[in-house]
């Protein structure tokens, strides 16, 4: 049997190159080495057991998910230490006992005295043991008790009865809105230092604080120090995207993922290619819309991975795409006839990758290696 | 055993209010039959043979499809009278050609001589028919040739040897921009101009044209006339959203849609709800930014489906909501606690409800009736 190649696969379809992959893999975890912290990948990016076993410092974990779906998945793939970092409600403390007594290392995070009586209440009921982390607001752009305020004691000290403190974590988000290396490294420091001094607040005060989590890919690249922390959290750079192109993060060059789409029209007059990857291919996300270059929905590889440097995806329907030259200037419509493969890369990896079921595994050329399953839904 | 309620779910989940959608459903059917023209639905926004089967006008359709996934799905529900109304492009022609041989009366759109020829090549060569309708062009927003222009009757005249012309068809998408209930009238007649006049001038020219189709949700709504149009192809209505909303062409209270979430934290200082329901959930869609109400992720519901006016979806991360009053004012925080259900509108029902595997459908209640699957990719 001949190969399968690219040209073979039905449009729209989601393609990983797994040398620009395991590329970036190496790259954090030499990071993470250098500065001797342990390394908590987030499968919430790749939600495939396939990527996730060439994230994962052992075959077990450790893991962080964003969903009870995800740790089901890969609890059912062989991992068990992992990490639900979405702050825990009453109506998933049944599924998180569950998956516990069938022998997963799970941990919640929460950020409240009432969400921690909750989780209490729940263990001394059903005689259950569930271990939280105290989520860090290190940015203030979404969650968290403040490393300073009260409220973090209140919250370690309200978890009693089975329901236990392992610590700390926090999310820098607002290092996706970074202008500089230089202000994502300082926005890292900002993050090491508010749950470093979280956790010694919690342990002055009694309380166990094992673990101290920090993560994002922009300040797990750029931390120039992570004293006090245990773990580093990171998703998106294991494929890359046009956001953190845009941020320094990585190249153009590194981006591991695409979503392959055949023209099926020209627009002559408009100066556009009209394709079959409209934003249910490629998402909605348009991340890169206030970054000093807008990528529109994404920017455009030929079918090899060659990028076709003129060329951007300005326009997107459920299952229409808008391709025109990023200058304006006319298009060589003899190259670009219909039927021809393109391949767009994304604004956000998470997004994208969210839109398929499947990544088609290719190595720089188009023959087709492997196909991995992904998983969607909670 | 007792009936499921939505409290029972675990969040996020899909909600779909069966009694808001067979109004929806009545009320466009009732304009269309005054108006004395066909109905094919687009289910694209469905995707789900429970809600197909409420909108056709027969077991056997006519629909019309956005991907040959839909196709496929559909025929298997024993659907045959279908429309593909994406541009086709040479790699999906044998697939068509499969559809068609195992009894399904697919027709395909097309707007260029190239696409012609391709197909034409295709049918010869493989001993197939295959219908087209030539996309028509009636408001400039993506695909299609000038109703007035050449290349309509070259397009038609390259349609040989098994290749079909079966009439005409048009998106007047740019319905969706409009600012008035006449604008969109005016759109609407704009639309139906164009596939009149190019179905004309394909008679005169000695072609078929037995189909001349129309359609886009607000133009099938406040469409004045339809002469010489002999079906009407919608989706959104089935379910509304803020979109429709915000261009008059329903009411909040019609929309059917909506992500049931829970509350998974209070940012007391920052006035925020934190939820589990974040752009995962509801989708990136920002369609509502550039209308005269700018609806953020979504307006909110508590669990029953009652309006909270106050509240809106402003933020979004993969997993999270951010939820805060419109006003800026303070949020009743005893009511909101850890684990309060609500349920978030969408702005755009498409794309909310490719986010989800199933619908959870109630009837103005909390009441949880049946489960509906959908499905997804290509």
């Amino acid at each position: 049997m001949s190969p399968v190649r690219l040209d073979d696969l039905s449009t729209p379809a989601l393609v990983l190159d797994q040398g620009r992959m395991d590329r970036n893999i190496a790259r954090l975890r030499g990071r993470l080495d250098a500065l001797g912290v342990g390394f908590r990948p987030h499968v919430k990016t790749c939600k495939s057991l396939d990527v996730a076993r060439r994230l994962m410092p052992t075959p077990r974990g450790p893991i962080t998910v964003s969903t009870l779906k995800e740790a089901e998945q890969f609890f059912a793939g062989g991992v068990t230490d992992i990490l639900y970092a979405v702050g825990i409600e009453p109506g998933k403390l049944a599924h998180v006992a569950d998956l516990r007594a069938r022998g997963c290392d799970l941990t919640v995070i929460l950020d409240g005295v009432e969400a921690a009586r909750d989780l209490s209440a729940f263990c001394a009921e059903r005689r259950r043991g569930i271990p939280a982390l105290v989520e860090i607001d290190s940015d203030g752009h979404r969650g968290g008790v403040k490393p300073e305020g009260p409220a973090l004691l209140d919250v370690a000290a309200a978890l009693t009865t089975g329901a236990s403190c392992r610590g700390v974590m926090t999310h820098a988000g607002a290092s996706y809105d970074c202008r500089s290396v230089d202000a994502i490294a300082a926005m890292a420091e900002q993050e090491r230092a508010a749950v470093a001094r979280a956790a010694g607040r919690l342990r002055a005060a009694g309380h166990q604080a094992p673990i101290v989590s920090v993560g994002s890919t922009p300040t797990a690249t750029f931390a120039r120090r992570l004293a006090g922390v245990t773990e580093v959290r990171a998703g998106v750079f294991v494929f890359q995207d046009l956001v953190m192109a845009g941020l320094g993060v990585c190249s153009a060059d590194d981006i591991a993922l695409s979503v392959l789409v055949s023209v099926i029209g020209q627009q002559r007059e408009k100066g556009w290619l009209v394709t079959d990857g409209g934003w249910m291919a490629v998402s909605r996300d348009r991340g890169t819309a206030g970054q000093a270059v807008d990528q529109g929905y994404g920017t455009v590889l030929d079918a090899d991975g060659r990028s076709l440097d003129g060329l951007v995806m300005h326009g997107a329907n459920q299952e229409h795409g808008l391709v025109s030259r990023r200058d304006g200037g006319p298009i060589d419509w003899e190259r670009f006839r219909v039927g021809t493969r393109l391949r767009i890369l994304p604004n956000h990896a998470c997004a994208t990758a969210a839109q398929h079921a499947e990544y088609h595994v290719v190595d720089g050329s188009r023959e087709v290696l492997a196909h991995w399953a992904r998983f969607g839904g909670w």
